[in-house]
């Protein structure tokens, strides 16, 4: 491995931007971290100074033409990604993209193209879970065809609550239900061919018009089926859970129940319980994955590799998302058109 | 209570019948086991004897008829349930009638007819689960309110295997998905708007042409939205399990984790592991729901009451398995026609 | 088996007796309940109405005496047990007694003599637990042998709170140890050698001068060793959990996590929760162990028969507590000394 | 925080310090592995070779003091402890020292004497299981006070097996016990007053005279009692679980079913199981701890500070498991006798 640690400019310092800023200044080995950009220059110029000898861009297209920086985490919005990325194809700079890719179809297969002629793999989408420990393991367990083929997945994503008073039914298939896609294609390994989004009366808690819970059904492309359950108004906490069916056995990852396990007495004195606590949040939850694919991103970025999900895992997952959003409105099928031409990297 | 214990005739004393029989001599309080009778004279006899005392008859209508059999449990093949459950009640007699009522609706409705004309419910449906401590637990949380409204159910039926080789796609639907049907009709508390049949790929170990395991999505009258996964052939054993989806909380029921945990050696000496083993049959998962649903049935019924599912339940499902096969293979959603004259019981 | 039902009278119709008069007259085949007795006229005239046509008797002799009776439930208190059994053993009637045997060990001798005098087995002592199903399955399973031999237990008893202001540090040996006694010489099938019982600091909630919790170790006769934690004041619920540690596996039964698993908003909307909660007492804990119990001590009576704990092991757990009463007073080990002349039955 | 990374210098490079070694050159940040010294000089070499510019020492002394390391990580027999403990105070160099700090309470006294003349805390010892994020919570949740105060402590240790020809029983106070006596004081904040250890019949998979396995009783400063179970010849894998008993409530950390959760066809098409695997060893269960472990000593040697067990717990904790050793012989308990003028850093 060679000798010098990854120098990397961070995109974008809101929750999750800090957080990473955070994460590779203090916890991720062989990288230090160079430089932020945020158009909020205040809120940068904050963080750099409690991480200590960061620099500070207000463009984030300068901090991409920072000669001091090897590699770029963008988690600047998704509508700024496409000019950003291809800033980055430009230089040839490795980058960890949080999703989406981009905003629509039509731009992701721009930047893959642009990935494509530069003749290099550059592009890894933000989809933690890949790295997530317990994912791994489903993955491992299912391709190691111990219980034969895999013919189900009952997918749950619960959040606590949204705060967002412009929330909109859409914004559950394109920021939540995407996980669940991308999940399906990585633990199945193969594409989605259609989607379907079914409609129950909402909860209380939803916004007048949202439809939250949201249950919606993939068919795969070898015919294995997939149900997802995306509930953004749980007022539980976060859950996210994956049980996978397959010929001879099944596996649940993600319950609840993992860790501390407490016996006590009952909220008013009433009867005891057993049990303990959700997270509240994914951050809590996938603290760990984030550590793992920021690390596995360094220093594959430092062997000029890239491991994990790529610009097509971007892609495809946005043509899913978006034909989720027609069928949102339907409930009937609506199938996925992947275009032909790119080929999957 | 009145003195003398109930005098239970049981007809057909296949595997069913049997345990039925047995459970009446042997674990039911306030009960005989009064007559029996089979097709199988032989079969029947040699229960007879093992049991003590108990008259044989070759003709169920006989049994029916007799004078000291004060209630009748209904174990024969469901083709024969029209003729037997209106001779039951042309003599005012109560019946535990294992599922289905009847083979369609037609004569489903005939049967609820007859026992209006006779004015006195005489029916119960062998829907067992509605007795099982967990179903029942399950039930009154959600009806307590506590959670408010409940959104969604998912729910999962694991068969171990079919050994019959005539066994049909069609058969999931009308014997497996049936229970599921009146789940979650009794935990929610309403009827079943529509149906929808969705085809996986099926596992290898289903027979040529069978469509196994099978998802299916009801959406309940009031909007929420159940979601089913059966499964014949898991290999694994008899898993059944149910999730509530609730506005402020979930609950599951039926997690094969309950009783006894072990850790130990590895198999081969590998990896050791920690778990515990799976009921093969719904006969030991059930064993205490039939226990406690026939002393309810003999209690109700010295009572000259009934409790439990109802023949408009019996009913109901047969109708709504009957929308379930015709989904079967389209995979569109059917409607589900109830006939209005009946009212509820 | 014969025709006729058990004719059974209940002795003593406090809490635990009352129970055992219900469950005789509604959850127990071929049985009923003939007749009660207790001090308190009012109190058993009362149950006897709610139940139906059972007699009741003031002087519990005069109801062991009645020939209408056949066996007896005796749930008086154990300093009056002596003198109740003697007069059960004088007319040769099968007698379910509720522990203690007797108030000490030379009348439980005494007991046993008669018994063998008389020259048959009719004495259940009931220790329910031995007829718990997790208990059954934990002792099938040590039996195996599948794991060689049984090398530690580690057994857990907690109650809620004790109201009895009464209440003294010994009575934690005699009345709830006592179970973890019979337990460990039931599961490993071999005596005590010698208990050790070690008083920490006690919780705040216990009355002035009593060692609550208590923490105590058997060692039996083969070498294993037994830990025991009993805590009467737990504030949480009743847990009774047991860990065998065998060669090559271990086993845990009681684990309060069994049937409905739920996730809910937190107290006061904070951190939400899963888990489920804790049975308040005994009652509903060792329900199905009570029933299984009585219907076993039913059916083995009717034959002639005695199943389940004996004269013997009442005799036994009573010398195991006296000198789990000696060692409370210093925290040194106790021998524990059994009478050799009588064989165990 | 200072810009330049800890330069780490690893002593002993077997298993443990080998893992160390690539931990530091892959997982920490702000760290670089600077130097590495064992006595078997191939097995050092072939692991710089690997992990890329790292300088080998074969006299450990001389890695302690090159001038190119800033801290040391001590994986060494614990029997050249004190010499290479002693050299690093003199240099004033922060040292992670894996347990135990010494052979004996004399040594300890000595090294604990020498990091007070020198006037600045340098050791940690590296009782991991304080990182383990489990560990952690429990901490926290017993410190909150929630439940009042803490009277038990029930703890569990199993290991797979033990290859050593030459073990002993005294190992498993020494190396095993070792854990718990930690954890015991780290939990619950205090001392150990006395101990118990008694040894049942062994496991037929113990060596000839090895007590296999061990049941343990501290008594703690303030009164509460801690049970402990070290086992290792369990041949079932790595279970480490400790279950605290508070005043109002309790918790168990450490019980083999987090992660993935299967249910699955049965070994040879027998009865299908439900549960999960069991980490072999300590490396996969405390993986986690040992990062975080890591982590924090680095981050707080590079502020000149020392966070986590200090040599005193080491020193305390030999001092314990030397009356256990005395205790084992004769079961009786000894009494813990800390040096009084070594205050507690």
């Amino acid at each position: 491995m060679p000798d010098d640690p990854l120098r990397v400019g961070v995109v974008g310092v809101g929750v999750m931007g800090a957080d990473h800023a955070r994460r590779l200044a203090g916890r991720i080995a062989n990288a230090t971290l160079a430089a932020i950009a945020d158009p909020d220059r205040d809120r940068a110029q904050e963080l750099a100074t409690q991480l200590g000898g960061v620099r500070v861009h207000a463009d984030p297209l300068e901090l991409i033409r920072d000669d001091g920086v090897d590699a770029v985490l963008l988690a600047s919005p998704g509508s700024v990604h496409t000019e950003q990325l291809l800033a980055c194809i430009e230089r040839g700079t490795p980058v960890l993209c949080e999703k989406p890719l981009t905003m629509d179809s039509e731009s992701s297969l721009q930047v893959i193209e642009a990935e494509r002629a530069a003749g290099r793999s550059l592009i890894q989408v933000g989809f933690m879970r890949r790295f997530d420990p317990e994912y791994m393991r489903l993955k491992q367990l299912l391709d190691s065809g111990r219980w034969g083929r895999t013919l189900l997945l009952h997918q749950t994503h619960r959040n606590l609550t949204v705060p967002n008073p412009h929330f909109r039914s859409e914004m559950i298939v394109r920021d939540s239900l995407v996980h669940e896609v991308d999940c399906a294609r990585f633990l199945l390994g193969e594409e989605i061919a259609s989607v379907q989004v079914i409609s129950p009366t909402p909860t209380r808690h939803a916004l007048k018009g949202v439809v939250d819970p949201q249950v919606s059904i993939f068919r795969m492309a070898s015919g294995a089926v997939v149900t997802n359950e995306v509930f953004v108004n749980s007022r539980t906490g976060y859950e996210v859970r994956c049980e996978a069916v397959a010929e001879t056995g099944s596996a649940i990852i993600g319950r609840p129940s993992s860790g501390i396990y407490t016996t006590g007495v009952g909220p008013d004195g009433g009867e005891g319980t057993w049990g303990g606590g959700i997270d509240p949040d994914y951050r809590t939850r996938f603290e760990r994955a984030y550590d793992i694919e920021v690390q596995a991103w360094v220093d594959a970025s430092r062997r000029g590799e890239l491991v994990g999900p790529t610009s097509w895992d971007g892609y495809a997952s946005t043509v899913v998302c978006t034909a989720g959003m027609e069928s949102l409105s339907t409930g009937a099928p609506v199938d996925v058109v992947l275009r032909a031409p790119v080929t999957r990297t």
